[in-house]
């Protein structure tokens, strides 16, 4: 098997450096246009815009009242009112019209009596030259530069322009930008059918949505070229095409990884110059950087890799700030906070890692819950609220360690954010749902760790609140012992949130003819565990020690998995013949369920939370009819006791 | 003259409850539809969104390698290599691709060797069972909720909904905002002709515009109707036509002011209900809010101020939240940071006070410095790097008192931004557009308060750089006698900008005869002066001293403008026949020019900044050729010594 050699890997800032200069010496990039200022929002102004005309473009009253010729008005006074001739001397005039000519004055209306039937006006006291005009010129003057280039148009900036009669500003052109994606299995999003994508038959491609979205975003012009097959000279081609039809950016996506099938690095080279291959960040190392030569022109050119997390980071890096240099503006900064991991944060020496994480503001400290780092994970993109970049020459941030976030949501959504840390189930996003609708500032972010890891996260104060369903053994109630256990010295009250069916999750339709945990010692049968310290593992080891199984058994019992649906998902794929789980998540895929008993699962939550406005929102949440029936309807559960306080802990 | 009444003026915030009350009980809004996904960016999710199938939808291999049951592998070890038979028991296989049925791991390429031709494979390793595979589900499985409601719908979550098979989500329809702008005097921007501005037979319209962008920004659709002459019944009919057309929120722009053809409230109470008339916040007080009935339909409307400062708080307050509302998530909210006025900020209370300000961040404070507050004074818009509201209840801020800000621009564009106050010369935009294009993380921002006022402020340390040309009158030294006096113990570069021709500014062709300062005597003219402070306002003084002149004998003499421009534009209008200013004001407007000498414009740098980066990007600014030809080319400089340090003071 082929396989290729990265050059010296880069450090990303580096690269970028190799990237731009060799891109600045070509003289690319998209150039300037006018373009109306209907269309001008969130365009980039390319020259200094001057002002065509004065604002205002006269003098005028800033005021109802009269106009006149402050001299005139001089030795007016409350011993010797002044009488003054309308039309001649005095002139009615309102807000914003022109002072007729001669006068250089306004007297508000309330200081102005009439007599004659209106022909002359009486005043008390002099009025001042200028006193209540806008005079022309006062907010700008013809010539004077209004705007700088590398300004963002926005409504104000609108405005400004229209003020000084400039109807269609410079602006930089929208870079174009082709994306060209190539993988031989690879089929466009919408043509990609069910059963070929179980079957592993196709992968659909949807990175190029991805990147039209961040181009867009960026200020260029997206366009996706059909997927190009695995073929150096179709590669070639594509790439000629897009030039030819103007492209100033060319982004090849996939076929950039260091495994069979990389021809992305080798048509770069052959149609130009590669200057960049493989770069010190993870995800995201296989990134080609070149410029390729055709159809008399040179055009830069980035080979992204295939998987969604490395293909956006690769954006991130190279694409965006180059969209930008190109705009003279600077990529979005992103905001950087100090978070504490909850979990520690390997990294490999030699790359600089980023890891994506949830946070959540706990007694003042924001704590990280770090996302499933793999490339594919497409979630850790849209449920990440952060993300934490591990430099090259660390080894990993231990739990409880100060580092920086850069935050991808605006603030004040994190802060209105509760952190749930604890068992999953699927009504903790029923919960954030109903919460965001109802109440627009808060919102439940939640990080599945099984029960017992929820209650030591409680002890050490990273979370408001975690699920738990530990059953005791011994007297058969649920979570009461185990909070006594961890959280001693930290009043907590316990919410009910469900309680909900638990059972044997089966094929469909039962094939192996599974009907209780006895036949889980059938040699021809495999089962798959939740992982240790999760409610359903005890309740599975209770059932078992009752019945006098011996776990070691049981194959597939050393087998974990960290969720119902990752557990009903294994069964589905036939990875397992069985597992312990919810029935609303068997019924999520059409599984068959032999219930085994109910379990309560409730919310433990500390009571110096109970008051919060976040927690006072979801307590609402969860005792609205809404909210029950919404549950109800995923089957499975019961909601009779949902919301009430069913135990309190003071702590001793 | 009729005037209207404001009903009791309520806070911003009682009037906002008060019109979303009732907006609320209308069950008023856009509704939801569903948009591909190549057109969801930017708009907001409206329910829960699930995913349709599960990702990756097979176990796939995270590696390049082969594919193996893992059982089969138990006994491989260094010392006993085990034999597979490729095709049988081993599978070659790529990265994504899905495991052949029966295997459940994939052994590294690395740690395979191959024997017979490549029919049987060696590995000296036994593989654990899920290694290096992608399981199904792992990142999404079908069911459960992607995204909850009032997520606003970025590149990461079109990866998220591609990835779970969403191809179009449900979102918020875009409201339909129907804009009209009405007055007699009123015309569409477009057709406004210069000299019917200048004569104030018209007034252009361009609130609309700045209206669509903003809703355009809040996630709405803006459409604007014709312009609407002041009579009650034909605003009464665009109201009923724009319902018809499906408006969710009606816009009644101008004509809500307390003045005279003011229908906008009267139309509202006539046609449904006038909830509130008059806010307590200065500029935008006269706002209208209300319901209307008509065609079947009750739509909120607002009558909105005509003065474009008024307009853009109205639309700030009222529209952008109820946008937001309708779709779920909070308004945008603006970064509040800590500042420092450099003046006054006086208040009247009983009203909220808006003023925008210019920032820069000097020895750790941010200081601002208030722009024109006016109404119509369309560039505080777009020169203001943020908003000071002063609360009802207070009657101004002093200079130095620390106040929170409203950020209006990202925070790095202002902490990049060199804060310059002193005299104004039209070349400081030159420098910022210049600055801009060449380093873009900087800028100058500069505000214009004369070279004295420049040098204060350098003392008071709130400012970076002051302009400056302060003559001498008994040595005929520009600036450095000034910078003893004010400077004492703060060392300072003296950095030529420029040798700028002053002269008298007359009307094209001189048409009054004036020749010389004497001329100035004459009774016929009218001279405008710049204020106390400037340095051409020292300069005026210094030749009239010389040639014995008495200012009190010059009519006009104590009419004072603050710039150049103002100057000349006084002139051009024919408010003044004289004023003194620099050339390159002369001819922006057309105007004759009398020289009466050169004088030294320098920009004064504490030597404490002359390290500092955006410093050093100003002087590579300046002393670059591409700076000097455009300051040449406006005509009136002299750039031979431009980015020369003159002279140096040690603070002694």
């Amino acid at each position: 098997m082929e396989r290729h050699t990265y050059l010296t890997l880069l450090t990303p800032e580096d690269a970028r450096t190799r990237w731009f200069t060799r891109i600045a010496e070509l003289n690319a990039g998209p150039g300037e246009e006018y373009v109306p200022l209907s269309r001008a929002l969130h365009r980039t102004i390319s020259r200094p815009v001057e002002a065509l005309r004065s604002s205002p473009a006269f003098h005028g009253a800033a005021m109802d009242g009269i106009a006149v010729r402050a001299e005139t008005t001089f030795m007016a006074s409350t011993r010797a009112p002044l009488r003054l001739e309308t039309g001649r001397e005095a002139f009615w005039i309102n807000t914003g019209h022109p002072l007729p000519e001669g006068t250089n004055a306004v007297i508000m209306v309330e200081n102005v009596n009439t007599e004659d039937e209106g022909r002359t006006v009486v005043i008390e006291k002099a009025a001042f030259p200028w006193q209540h005009v806008r005079k022309l010129g006062e907010d700008m003057v013809a010539t004077e530069i209004i705007l700088a280039p590398g300004t963002r148009i926005g409504p104000y900036e609108i405005g400004a322009m229209a003020a000084a009669g400039v109807m269609s500003p410079p602006v930089f052109r929208l870079p174009e930008v082709a994306v060209i994606p190539s993988g031989s299995e690879i089929v466009p999003l919408a043509e990609a059918r069910e059963e070929d994508l179980r079957a592993g038959r196709c992968l659909p491609e949807f990175n190029s949505l991805v990147f039209s979205a961040l181009v867009d975003e960026a200020g260029g012009r997206a366009r996706t070229l059909p997927v190009v097959p695995d073929e150096p000279a179709a590669i070639a081609a594509a790439i000629r095409s897009a030039v030819e039809d103007g492209a100033d950016l060319v982004i090849l996506n996939a076929g950039s990884s260091a495994g069979s099938h990389d021809y992305s690095a080798d048509v770069i080279r052959e149609m130009g110059e590669l200057l960049v291959h493989g770069v010190a960040v993870m995800p995201g190392k296989p990134t080609a950087l070149g410029v390729v030569r055709t159809s008399g022109r040179e055009v830069p050119i980035i080979g992204t890799p295939g998987y969604p997390v490395s293909a956006i980071v690769a954006m991130e890096e190279f694409v965006m700030p180059l969209l930008a240099l190109w705009q003279k503006h600077e990529a979005a900064r992103r905001e950087s906070v100090e978070v504490f991991p909850c979990n520690p944060l390997p990294s490999r020496p030699g790359m600089e890692e980023r890891i994506r994480v949830k946070l959540g503001r706990v007694d003042g400290s924001l704590y990280a819950v770090p996302l499933p780092r793999g490339a594919g994970t497409v979630t850790s993109l849209s449920r990440a609220d952060g993300v934490i970049r591990i430099p090259r020459d660390c080894e990993g941030i231990s739990a409880g360690e100060a580092v920086r976030a850069e935050l991808l949501r605006p603030r004040e959504q994190i802060e209105g954010a509760l952190l749930a840390i604890g068992s999953h189930d699927n009504t903790l996003e029923l919960i954030d749902s109903f919460l965001r609708r109802t109440h627009p500032r808060f919102r439940l972010t939640s990080a599945h760790v099984g029960s017992l890891g929820g209650l030591l996260a409680l002890r050490r104060r990273q979370c408001h609140l975690a699920g738990c369903h530990l059953l005791d053994e011994e007297t058969g109630v649920y979570n009461q012992r185990a909070v006594r256990e961890h959280l001693a010295g930290e009043p907590v009250l316990l919410v009910r949130l469900v309680e909900r069916e638990q059972g044997l999750i089966l094929m469909p339709g039962n094939p192996r003819g599974i009907s209780s945990f006895e036949d889980l010692l059938r040699r021809d049968l495999r089962f798959i565990n939740r992982q240790r310290g999760s409610g359903t593992r005890v309740l599975l080891d209770y059932h078992l020690a009752r019945r006098g199984i011996s776990p070691s058994r049981i194959t597939g019992y050393r087998d974990e998995e960290y969720t119902h649906m990752s557990v009903a998902a294994a069964v589905l794929s036939g990875r397992a013949d069985a597992g312990l789980g919810v029935r609303s998540a068997a019924n999520a895929l059409g599984l068959d369920f032999i219930p085994v008993g109910v379990e309560e699962y409730d919310l433990i939550i500390p009571r110096r939370y109970a008051e919060d406005e976040r927690m006072n929102a979801l307590f609402e949440v969860v005792r609205s009819d809404d909210f029950r029936a919404a549950v109800t309807s995923m089957g499975g559960y019961c909601t009779d006791r949902t919301g009430e306080v069913v135990w309190e802990y003071d702590g001793n």
